[in-house]
């Protein structure tokens, strides 16, 4: 066993089950028949490899629960080997699709490694959809196993006709999920991981993610073994992971796969903690006392962290990345106080989360923090293993991409390509129009050849005729001090066909002095906001609020304010 | 230009034709035809994102000649693509190989990069080879263009009848090699990398190296791009290069392809420093003042290091990548003193260069410096994109490989898989006898699962019966403080069949001390060995040499060792 002096308060042994036999061979069966030259790009291989070279060191900790639990790669290796035999003696096959309703706890990472051990899809989905999401997305998805958490049991249609696992999440032999284990291990005959085939093909899928979408149906993307690896190793590199890492696992894992970096992790050797919900006591226990080195999160739970009235400065460097929205200057500059380093990055459920990254230049060291923070908020440059970020525009009926300017102002939609596809060949055509994918975000390229997403497309305000970004007006507006967070929508106007309307939530410390008082406020940030912006994207309408609407992801649903405001 | 203010003592400006013109587009040609989720990998792609996201960061130094360059990412990915057209214009058609001779240089470094964007194979030969041997590869690769360096000229048959563009290196106007380049920018017509073809193989060949080999034919090996993209990848992350790093050039980049570095630098936007020799004054010189953070060298290069009158402790982590032979306790123990952290790992030509790595484990912090040095002896695990490292036995007439036991005791070899073929099937069938690259590597597995070399199989010395590992042997007689290299081989003997023989270099600070007297320092190291070894693995005979025969790479020639004992 390890003997992590940070994580000693946690008594925990693991299942008889979760013990790996002495001197096991920690690869899949050798393929056959294939070119000898030839190595398959398989995630899987990097939890093998782990429990290879680090069998003893602390890879999983999930410790703010009832029943802590605490697994070294070695012994984490053999659970996710039970989970895919107990998959496979369920009757998955090759292909089939097993969905994981779970928060972040051990469930969902064995998942990300086991579900490809068994050649299987792994379907992750959000805790926070209705129940009838859940239905729709476990139908289309045609999942044949569910693993879930039991809190998230009422999810579940009650007359589903596929297996259910519940997780109690006490890694106790007496906890369900664990008898699942348990006969995985029985049933594999102690063969090991020379009894489970190699998947030859690394164009297989990995995992279905269901984007959380403002509008309409979830849609289903499927994500290669091949793209997984890559996007991985490069979120690897980036995030600069390594054996020393700790990473602290705030962002759901069902989001996106988790960006990446359940595998990214285990590729790197770190230490991974794992919380079942965004606590911010929690949090800063662990950035205090765990070691923590990485996190992810959006700007929202960033803006919590900071917040926190735990919050202090660091004796070690964090790296904080950051997607979702483009930090602001505020938030950049109480991060960097504390000692956390904010890496902005880019992506969507389509291209494996990142696929673009804010690279630090040198002279952005002799600027202002304000001007720092305008070029920290744009989207940056393609990630290594994504080929490509392109902003583009296209002829009405036409095909052909053509870059817009690099000028900073030219608006253009941002398209990519990489190792992607989907459930359905039309809907792939259509998001590849081009050849590339069609991201939906518009944006600018800056002479240095670094994008900046001005808005979704339908997030555009159409002002007196002018563009106006409703992300810009918002970057501009939250640099106001009182302002906590911030969202712009167009509200109709009858001489200038929209304007900006913006809603506010105040600053905590702030909030007193206007209290009673909201309509100055409104005036105080129009006259900010004039003083930045041009007049037809000076918001016309402010209005204070306790919160925000959001998606179950935490982007903020503009949806929602749009239906207040029609309502207006 | 850059203010890189470490090297502002260069005063160099680039030719004209090696000036981007502005807000070129940094990629080849988009793919039409291919899956849109389908990216080729291809190392390639790095210089271009570099070029893109740091445009003015110093990509290659080469300080030490008279006349000395210096190019930052936007220049250098000009010259490339300049390079790639110039050979198109020179007739140059994909898959055809281009030979490149030539020491540390530009020259070199851009090959790896420009052969590669004309779709075209590189043939990277040793410039240490004698005439007749440079021949014999040129016609074997069927080279179809040699870049020379002036100084090697002469290697080259008078005779060939395939173009020959000769470096000065000056990175002047009036250089050959400058006038090459120049060429082919005016043959692009501007159309930029948008006019060069994107290679849609990544199973395309990217070098052809001979391995310089002990005994016989040099052995020609094709890499792909694949292949050397994830390796690159690999060494980056092993390596930890990031963009802070400083790579000084000491290995030479013919040798296995610089064991991918070329490439791994640029995807990690290092900077890189080239130098044509192995000076020990220029090497401390740039550790000293340049702010090296990473080189690669061979254990006789390091010793080299460590025992220059310049050596001294350094202010700033330096990482050492040894391979080619075991770092031995004291060589561990000087480097380690001098602030330079020692990473041991090996490879082979077949497998782009490094495919283990000893991977450092936390209880090797409590032991004993020779205990420890023991641990960073042994060759350890496969690196994350070699896929596997197994030591096997076959039995005679069989293609089944059996692991032998991982005991530390049972002797076999070392066998891998990987993304690597030959020219030959017929020699790559045999190579991979097993569905496994046969390294020829005698090995022991541990109960960790780490890999320790303990002779090529040629190598060891039957001694009464018993297998002697002439390399643990070296290893121990290492660990007497007056030796400063030392090979070991076998002799025949009337009683033991074999007994082993030692060749050794003195240490200079000890070679007074035994003036005259070198019967009784073997005597001293005889004593010194029976303390370490079992007698059938005591050297019987000690002869004290100035100097050891080397091949071209620096590997100890026990073949020259052997035919001087067979005249004994």
């Amino acid at each position: 066993m390890s003997s992590d002096s940070r994580f000693s308060s946690i008594k925990f042994s693991p299942t008889p089950a979760s013990v790996p036999p002495p001197g096991a061979r920690l690869r899949t069966k050798e393929l056959q028949n294939v070119p000898v030259n030839y190595q398959p790009l398989n995630p899987l291989s990097f939890i093998l490899r782990a429990a290879h070279v680090y069998p003893n060191k602390v890879a999983l900790v999930h410790p703010d629960v009832p029943s802590p639990v605490i697994y070294t790669f070695s012994v984490w290796a053999q659970r996710i080997q039970n989970l895919a035999y107990a998959l496979i003696r369920s009757g998955i096959q090759p292909g089939d699709r097993v969905a994981v309703i779970a928060p972040n706890c051990p469930l969902i990472a064995d998942a990300h490694h086991g579900v490809l051990a068994a050649r299987a899809i792994l379907c992750p989905i959000n805790t926070r959809l209705k129940p009838h999401e859940v239905e729709y997305i476990l139908g289309h998805s045609g999942s044949k196993l569910i693993l879930v958490d039991h809190e998230y049991r009422n999810l579940i249609p009650p007359n589903t006709n596929v297996p259910v696992i519940v997780s109690k999440d006490t890694g106790r032999a007496d906890d369900p999920y664990e008898g699942f284990l348990s006969q995985g291990r029985a049933f594999s005959q102690e063969k090991g991981w020379q009894g489970l085939e190699t998947q030859h093909d690394e164009n297989a899928g990995a995992t279905l993610c269901y984007t959380s979408g403002t509008t309409g149906r979830p849609k289903g993307v499927i994500a290669t073994l091949r793209g997984s690896y890559l996007a991985a190793i490069a979120n690897a590199f980036e995030g600069r992971l390594n054996k020393e890492s700790t990473y602290l696992w705030i962002l759901p894992m069902f989001h996106a796969a988790g960006w990446t970096y359940p595998w990214a992790n285990v590729f790197a050797f770190s230490t991974q903690i794992s919380l079942r919900t965004v606590n911010y006591t929690h949090i800063w226990n662990h950035l205090l006392h765990s070691g923590v080195t990485h996190y992810c999160g959006a700007p929202t739970v960033q803006i919590g962290i900071i917040n926190d009235p735990l919050a202090r400065e660091l004796s070690r460097p964090v790296t904080a990345i950051i997607a979702g929205a483009a930090p602001t200057a505020h938030l950049i500059a109480e991060l960097e106080r504390k000692g956390i380093n904010p890496v902005h990055v880019y992506g969507l459920t389509e291209t494996y989360g990142p696929f673009t990254r804010n690279y630090r230049q040198d002279h952005w060291e002799k600027v202002s923090l304000d001007e720092r923070a305008r070029f920290m908020a744009r989207q940056g440059h393609a990630f290594v293993t994504a080929d490509d970020a392109r902003v583009v525009t296209v002829e009405e009926g036409s095909d052909i991409l053509k870059d817009v300017p690099a000028d900073g102002k030219t608006l253009g939609e941002i398209v990519t390509r990489g190792n992607i596809y989907f459930n359905d060949p039309a809907a792939t055509k259509k998001a590849f129009r081009g050849g590339f994918f069609n991201t939906g975000d518009l944006a600018v390229m800056y002479p240095d050849g670094s994008v900046s997403i001005m808005d979704r497309s339908k997030d555009i305000i159409i002002s007196g005729g002018e563009n106006a970004s409703s992300l810009a007006i918002e970057q501009e507006l939250a640099s106001h001090p009182h302002v906590l967070e911030v969202s712009v929508i167009a509200r109709n106007h009858p001489k200038w066909g929209e304007r900006p309307m913006a809603f506010v939530i105040l600053h905590p410390q702030h909030i007193a002095r206007w209290k009673g008082r909201f309509h100055e406020f409104g005036e105080d940030l129009k006259s900010h906001a004039k003083k930045r912006l041009p007049g037809f994207a000076c918001p016309e309408w402010v209005e204070v609020v306790p919160e925000l609407p959001k998606t179950s992801t935490g982007k903020i649903l503009k949806t929602e304010l749009r239906r207040i405001v029609a309502k207006l």
